[in-house]
């Protein structure tokens, strides 16, 4: 396989990372979900990792970078699916995946993406951060 | 990889699939989706081949027998993102995917999913449509 999928689905993309990633398909993934937020206009892109078994430190990392380049282009990223012996296993590498939102399947995800961009959309007074910054306090 | 995720996105179960299907993960997957569409009652099935170079008469069967099992529980199937190249190669192959509905994409199978609902249930007066219709338009 020479990329990942990226599907828009309403005004989110959905990634389900199936493959083993090595570099070059890491890579090309971020560049196609950058130029697919811009050319969509999606405020929201949700990461399937049902089929992983091991998330390291070099997912973990593409996970963040992901995320924060979605937040640059004013998406947020939310990562769906994950196993729970996945989970424990990244406690244990002490790989808390920090600033990166989880929900547990894409419904719930679609669901968090939808209520934070209320937040940013609403609520006079308040900038788009704090909004944000809020409800990953709460969710 | 022992099984290709199967996505629940309202009342609609996704299936990307990105790897080669040897017999046992074609079964498996035949499993999964039959086992899905009963446990969440969902209507319809969406099958997204943009990660497929080639659609053979093995993944064409595959395609119809899912097509088959979904309708008997009462769900339907559209299979989206066939590549222009896969699409010719088929006709050239003499594989017209008879008895599978195909879309360009995830919302138009999405969309399509909705209207063969609506003809399924029975013009107006509505009620358990009316979900359906929300979560799209928001999603």
């Amino acid at each position: 396989m020479d990329r990942v999928p990226v599907l828009k689905i309403g005004d989110l993309l959905l990634v389900s990372i199936q493959v083993d990633l090595e570099d070059r398909l890491t890579t090309q993934l971020q560049e196609d979900l950058a130029e697919r937020i811009v050319s969509t206009g999606a405020h929201g892109v949700i990461i399937d990792i049902t089929a992983l078994d091991i998330v390291d430190s070099f997912v973990g990392r593409m996970l963040a970078t992901i995320a924060s380049m979605s937040r640059v282009l004013d998406a947020e990223t939310v990562v769906v699916g994950m196993r729970p012996a996945v989970a424990i296993t990244l406690v244990e590498l002490g790989l808390g995946l920090r600033g990166i939102r989880t929900a547990l399947n894409v419904d719930l995800g679609m669901a968090m993406l939808r209520d934070l961009r209320q937040l940013h959309m609403g609520l006079p007074g308040t900038t788009p951060e704090d909004g944000a910054r809020d409800l990953a306090g709460i969710s």
